[in-house]
């Protein structure tokens, strides 16, 4: 295959992300979000918020970043944030996800999206951790907009919430600040519970 | 509100364009598409092929315009390629959907996604060019990959799909031949039909 073929078979692959559901589902929809869907949604927020970035970010590097951070999952599927155990044993499935799928591309094209992927997996830079920290809030937004929509379908309690998301300051003080103030009025409102023991 | 309440609120509107259902369908998914994952799906196609583009073209720009030029269709709603009638007449509905959407943010950035989504309508600089010949580029692309399912459901012939796919020369001349390629190979696999009038 010449170097054009190899980039359009990528371009194919990659519409398979479009079937990989995640657990919250856009405000006011019936249905689970897809992860190529909420990864144009975190681009667009790396261009609106990149003003709260407390280091120094190059915009356009957190949105490849955030453009590319999940293309490993047509091989290795969602992971659900708060499913501790599962995120805790994903990396070689999607370490093995990214050699193949990247691979599908011209060398110094796999590398560059190899890059930028692991960028957002290890957060050793401004880039990556703004990344992640976007990465963090949307759902979390979402999920204050819709009423607690996948914290009640899957027990989440504040606790959980405050302890994930927390990395959310790594990125942005300002951010986290206005995190918070959504896991506190969800509380206040009835959609977050506050106390009792994880569900089993 | 505050600038940062703002464009919160205009984030949890972009949660809109997920529902916004466009003519072609991911390869090999039995569902339609919608607007944002087509938004990301370019976005990543920038990435991989602005080498082409004919003009030298800023790349994160080509990025954003593409990440933006759906947005007006959360009230304008998607209009299919090849409605020529339809596409005379979206003007004013898209121009009052940008005015009242991209309204919801701080007048900066306002502004700023304003003038991406212009350079996407007007096509007067190389990146407005190129990032149009994407748009063009990828349904082609997914259609001849998937037996030409969205020209299958409305009755396009090749004719059609020639004219209104030449904008993608304007960008990049190695991407219309590629696209013409497909159509050509679509003509002679039998999905795509090279005679005959409209339907009507």
């Amino acid at each position: 295959m010449d170097r054009l073929q190899q980039q359009i078979a990528f371009v194919i692959e990659l519409d398979k992300l479009k079937s990989i559901l995640r657990r919250t589902k856009p405000v006011g929809a019936a249905r689970y979000e897809n992860s190529a869907e909420h990864s144009w949604h975190l681009a667009m927020m790396a261009i609106l918020l990149a003003e709260y970035a407390d280091e120094p970010v190059d915009v356009g590097r957190v949105i490849q970043i955030v453009l590319v951070h999940d293309i490993v999952e047509i091989d290795a599927d969602d992971t659900f944030v708060y499913d501790e155990e599962a995120r805790r044993n994903k990396q070689a499935i999607e370490a093995a996800a990214a050699e193949r799928i990247f691979g599908l591309l011209p060398t110094d094209q796999r590398d560059h999206l190899m890059a930028l992927w692991q960028e957002y997996e290890t957060r050793t830079t401004p880039e990556g951790r703004f990344a992640y920290a976007l990465d963090r809030l949307l759902p979390l937004t979402q999920n204050y907009h819709n009423a607690g929509q996948s914290w009640q379908e899957n027990g989440i309690r504040a606790e959980q919430v405050r302890r994930i998301n927390a990395p959310i300051g790594l990125g942005s003080q300002r951010l986290w600040t206005q995190a918070q103030a959504f896991i506190d009025d969800a509380v206040r409102q009835g959609f977050l519970p506050d106390v009792g023991a994880p569900e089993g």
